[in-house]
């Protein structure tokens, strides 16, 4: 039996130009090969930072460039958790699972405000920032969010920005998600609501050129991005210039559009796979997000489901997905829910993947008392 | 006047082979490409992991790549010194000062263990291990050190091995200059003595290719290679494989070893230049090591000359290089030392900086006293 994931968030390598990028490579290194191979700013390859400056209209000394977004998750959490007493950060429930760990391993103490269907549910939101400290940061993915797919209003994206003022708290857009849109309007960044005053951002070229490159960026205050260069330069003194310099002379070219217009042609097919494939299999014994972009969607299964169970009988069936709780800061969150990625496999597995699902939901070993 | 920058422990630009690399980067991209711009193994790119581990006959699951040796070095770190006392680690007196910070963020309590003409001294060694709790490790830099650029005997390495598995202690064996050898037959690694058993090995092609395409690699005993494997996941989920692939087919297609020729060619002219300027001007006022490889040497002045004060005297006439106190974990070492790099300037310009420090160093405004 074939296997099948709807477990790995990451992009078909179909989306993928590789001959293009070969090309870049290349040029790059032909025209500015001294500087590409040196050790240079530890913020990153210079015209990249100008051009990602430009495109979001601040500033090149406020973009810092890492090897991958997660890096610069990992230096802005350690600066902004550094201090004696354990940070109090602020995180969706659910929310992806790779910075959870990590704020858990820098001993943060997490406070879940949970998701609603447009998005953060506002009055906990607002209740989390009255009771207890003062917290580091809040952490949201607020575009076709990772795990659930789910957007936030721009209605709601307004009162974040304003919660975020009044409280005097610093929110971290994470946003890699937000250029992979298939359908609909993009509603403005709570950078962009903002202005970037007490909204960071951050993203990166994974999801729109390739992930293997690992080229990720944050926006932010003048001071935290010299803080957060100084803690790149202690831990690997200059990022891959090569990456970098690809992705600039990818952009330069005016291959962005074209990739991203064939990707998310792809993906789309993709999720258009998912849910009709959904609705035939699962009408009544779930119910889950229509994301109009990304890689995700999450699924709510009716009655008493242990998506733990479920994995493992999906496993020895050759699919397999991430379930909900890993993607909880607190225990007993996502028990009966799951994380459904679209973007790694093909409509026609993503339809058998859903059945052999469907098979296994309808008996009684997955269910919670088995 | 010119700046003649000594303080730079890098290599000229003309070291790096720019025009070859560009085409091993296309190279690869066209006949790996897929693998290269994905996700993938956190330890690496897998046909490097097994070049290396062949070079060093091991198996390639002990070798975990990382973006820069320095990379590698704060997860080794990070794992050694995990645990809830804060860690002793014994390092070397002097030694290169980035590590030196590193250690000292995690909280560790240093120890320093001077060096002596033919690197560490052993008794030292032995009464820093008898003294006090067990040490996470020691860190060393045994051949063409930085800063100092010594190396170690053949006799002391075999020394420090059984003192190592006698007191049952790790030792980080840090090698990047290795291959920069000029002159002179190269003594075993201490990771060849030990089998690997106690000595860590970490190395990078920062020397032998491009600092800009920040490959290091580290080899340990499979159970830390799998936790620093973690460490990388949580941390970048992969590292860049194109900079890791471009130098695998630069390696590949058996380009290593000209390059390598012509980089301490290159490298050795600097160094005799150096050595002849020092004689010619600072004879009975400073004693120097003399390398046979790497990028640095150490200078002890004589009498009270203050090395911070030289530095700021030197600045202003546009000389600059890293006072040795730098490089020394406790206060009170390297007052009236230096770390000269050689590396970076041209064999006229070293002749030309020399000639400005000693009139400086003739002057009594570099004194202690000033």
């Amino acid at each position: 039996m074939s296997a099948i994931s709807f477990a790995r968030g990451v992009p078909s390598p179909d989306c993928i130009p590789v001959e293009e990028l070969a090309d870049c490579a290349r040029a790059v290194l032909e025209r500015d090969g001294c500087a590409v191979l040196s050790y240079g700013p530890a913020a990153g390859y210079a015209p990249l930072r100008e051009w990602i400056a430009r495109r979001h209209g601040v500033e090149p000394e406020r973009i810092v460039l890492t090897n991958g977004s997660l890096q610069g998750f990992v230096f802005l959490a350690q600066r902004l958790c550094a201090g004696p007493a354990a940070p109090r950060v602020l995180v969706e429930a659910p929310t992806y699972d790779r910075p959870l760990k990590l704020l858990h391993e820098l001993g943060a103490e997490l406070t879940a405000v949970p998701l609603a269907e447009d998005g953060l549910d506002l009055d906990a939101l607002e209740s989390a920032l009255r009771r207890g400290r003062k917290p580091a940061f809040l952490y949201t993915i607020p575009t076709f969010q990772n795990p659930t797919g789910r957007t936030l209003s721009t209605e709601h994206r307004r009162t974040i920005v304003e919660i975020a003022r009044e409280h005097d708290v610093l929110v971290l857009e994470d946003d890699p998600y937000g250029l992979v849109r298939f359908e609909g309007d993009a509603p403005p960044t709570l950078f962009e609501l903002d202005g970037g005053e007490h909204v960071l951002y951050s993203s990166s070229f994974s999801k729109t050129v390739a992930p293997g490159l690992r080229v990720g960026y944050l926006i932010l205050p003048r001071p935290l991005a010299a803080a957060v260069e100084a803690l790149a330069v202690s831990t690997y003194i200059s990022p891959v210039f090569l990456s970098q310099a690809t992705v600039y002379e990818f952009l330069r070219r005016g291959a962005l559009e074209a990739n991203l217009a064939r990707a998310c042609e792809l993906l789309c097919a993709r999720r258009d796979a998912m849910l009709a494939a959904l609705e035939r299999e699962l009408a009544g014994e779930a119910r889950w997000s229509k994301p109009e972009g990304g890689y995700f969607l999450w699924l709510d299964f009716a009655g008493d489901i242990d998506a733990a169970a479920l994995l493992n009988a999906a496993g020895e069936r050759g699919v397999t997905f991430v379930k909900g709780s890993d993607f909880f800061a607190c225990d007993g969150g996502g028990r009966s829910s799951a994380r459904l990625a679209y973007s790694f496999v093909s409509p026609e597995q993503i339809g058998e993947g859903v059945a052999r699902l469907a098979e296994l939901v309808a008996r009684p070993l997955a269910s919670a008392a088995a």
